[in-house]
């Protein structure tokens, strides 16, 4: 087998074969594949697009490789919940806790933030003592203890895909939407859960920018992992604005905590209902709307609440903080940001306002960059909200003085004021199961 | 100025400037671009075409990558030729000395043999004491006496064409027309003539296999000249069938003389005709058919013959061979291929009567082969022909018997013999002069 014949293949619009694809994969990761054949193929993939077998066969071996996370000594339905990222997404913390209060299994792998986009291990680890690091063994123990746990990535796990992205980063060869579902399903199937829920975000803030485009990445994956033998569901949710009205770590986590005590903001609450009911219902407990309910009742009763003060403990947290957030400590300083006229917000470019909270120190530019837990922006209006000129619109919270002038020019220049109230949009866009499409 | 940002740009279908052309072309060939992002681009280059525009900054950043040879010390108008590739292609040994004869400079610089191609440069090295590597001054001296050189390739020319060349062919990014108009014009754009009469060869032995892909190339490369500053046309030349009944070097040698002593075979002499007086129009010595009857009289009244034997002597070769071919070596051994049934040869696969030609000798599979000059094939029957079952279709020379079986099985397989004589293809399929197409 030769890489240019394959690359020639893709090229024409022909589909590559099972045996070429693993054969492609194998031989990149080892090597034997220089990078320059895969980024003539990549770019050929983003113009001719792959197959579903080809997808599926793709995400197969990117899963397989590297390490398989084998979650067999983990008793129960394993559920776990992926999301595409955003701005203000902190609805794991608030999930995990309600889908394990009701009897599902959430041993989850996550990811630490990255550009505009927050990660849900960098929030936890802003509770003092949480760690992330745990070994297989306390991993597995914690989940059969508490129901649920959240650790890092380790160990040798899609070295394709960490290879192929690095490629793909640096060919403009990211955005192809077959590229993506093998990315992330790739990941997905790896970490050996029996379910799988996708957050499929969608606006300003998010990857897709278009309902279409977010719709068809999620048919894709949804597709993947039923082939793969998974249950799967989809949801397309906004992110045409932040999600709840905190960014940056402490900030999120006492917010998902609120929800967690039946409050919070109204945006963040009926997404993380419209999740955690859908995890539910993967897990075989009921229909949606049963679901739904008793996630409500998890929330209502307390019990959520409790598991997440069990799971920070159970991974060395002090779980004191989850019943009293005014243990967690404040930005020394903070900046308001006020509006420039009257009238509504018709628009926020959500991205603007994750860059506006890594500025402020909330986030990495780069993998190697500090995290100041405390930093972060609390959006006093959004999208939709009247605003007076003058009016306090965010407050923005740092260690450092010298941060608010770039972040807060950055913020107001996401904010766009106009006279007419826009219309307002759903917060789930459209479920997806089955290769069923429902629109909201 | 970011690469990837250049790529981004033209696999959504934009134009690249000539400051971003420049320098890509020049960080590529300095290193700091890696080959994994130009082979992104080679192949977005497949998907998206480029601009004339585009087209002719590459092909100006390619010719100045590398020495560009300056002819002033060449007195009178320089015209080359370039011929995109064929089989039993030997028109260079007729037309330069025609054109010489009639009072036009040819000062070429000519490539070697590879693949299924034979090389002028090889051609004429199977004269005895014949040097290709005349250095810069003892080119420019003879050229001034004789009226014509020929010789090999040598220096720092065209680098970066060097450089992409070598990646496409492993990318699958080689047959993208603007691409190929960039490599060759590139190339003779640094070799510094006047005028350029280009040769695109088209069919079964050829790159370009279709005649409005040929055309394409012709007028792309015709436009880029111009917008150089040189006198430019193009013929589109029939090779589907070999050219000429030899293939192998002392073979073409002698043939060419041949049609230097006003003989030969009628699709040489015709295509030579074609191509000698394109030459002499494009160095405006008269009208097409003025120019066509100096060069039937550069070849009737022997000057042109003359023109190559002065060459010969001039660049160390032993002309006696030129004015009588009998002092050719021959291979000692001969096979006969037979036709396998009645009928009439309604289809030759040329390029793989180059590959057999290649099998016993005559060019070289990689390019440190060694050559046989004597190796070869003489074509009895060719596209038109009619045959008798076990009639002799070609002749196979060779210094090894050994080589034979495999060389006139290849040969046998390249032969179709069908019930009808095929209708009969014009030489000169069209001619590209200022952007205007005629077919003939």
């Amino acid at each position: 087998m030769r890489m240019y014949d394959l690359i020639e293949k893709k090229r024409n619009g022909g589909e590559l074969s099972a045996e070429e694809i693993r054969w492609m994969l194998s031989g990149y990761v080892s090597g034997k594949i220089p990078d320059y054949q895969m980024s003539a193929m990549l770019m050929a993939i983003f113009f001719r697009g792959m197959t579903d077998e080809e997808t599926s066969v793709m995400t197969d071996a990117v899963a397989r490789s590297g390490d398989m996370m084998d979650l067999s000594p983990i008793a129960g339905v394993k559920v776990d919940k992926h999301s595409t990222g955003g701005v203000g997404d902190k609805t794991t913390l608030v999930i995990a806790p309600i889908a394990a209060a009701c009897g599902v299994k959430v041993a989850k792998v996550s990811g630490r933030g990255l550009g505009h986009t927050g990660g849900t291990v960098d929030k936890l680890e802003s509770i003092p003592g949480f760690r992330a690091d745990l070994n297989r063994e306390e991993f597995f123990a914690a989940v059969n203890k508490t129901g649920l746990a959240v650790i890092g990535q380790s160990g040798n796990m899609t070295p394709a895909d960490k290879k192929l992205y690095a490629l793909r980063d640096v060919t403009a060869t990211v955005d192809s939407i077959p590229l993506i579902a093998v990315s992330i399903m790739g990941k997905k199937l790896a970490a050996g859960n029996d379910a799988i829920l996708l957050d499929v975000t969608c606006g300003s803030g998010a990857f897709m920018k278009k309902t279409e485009d977010a719709v068809e990445l999620a048919k894709k994956m949804v597709q993947i992992g039923q082939r793969a033998g998974k249950r799967m569901a989809a949801l397309i949710t906004d992110m045409d604005t932040p999600l709840g009205h905190c960014i940056g770590n402490i900030l999120e986590v006492k917010e998902s905590i609120e929800v967690l005590k039946d409050g919070g903001p109204e945006d963040l609450r009926e997404a993380c209902l419209a999740l955690s009911s859908n995890m539910l219902y993967l897990a075989d407990l009921g229909t949606l709307e049963e679901c739904r309910a008793m996630a409500q009742e998890a929330i209502r009763s307390g019990a959520a609440l409790q598991r997440l003060a069990d799971m920070v403990e159970a991974q060395g947290g002090d779980s004191s903080y989850v019943l009293d957030t005014g243990k967690f400590s404040e930005a020394p300083y903070c900046e308001e940001v006020k509006a420039q006229k009257d009238g509504f917000i018709t628009h926020m470019d959500t991205e603007s306002c994750g860059i506006a909270s890594v500025m402020l120190g909330a986030g990495r530019e780069t993998v190697d960059s500090a995290i100041d837990p405390a930093a972060g922006i609390i959006l006093q209006k959004k999208t939709g909200d009247a605003v007076k000129q003058g009016e306090t619109i965010a407050k923005l919270y740092a260690s450092d003085q010298k941060l608010f002038a770039t972040a807060a020019e950055r913020y107001q220049k996401a904010i766009v004021i106009g006279e007419e109230k826009p219309a307002e949009r759903p917060l789930v866009l459209a479920r997806v199961e089955k290769g069923a499409v429902e629109m909201f």
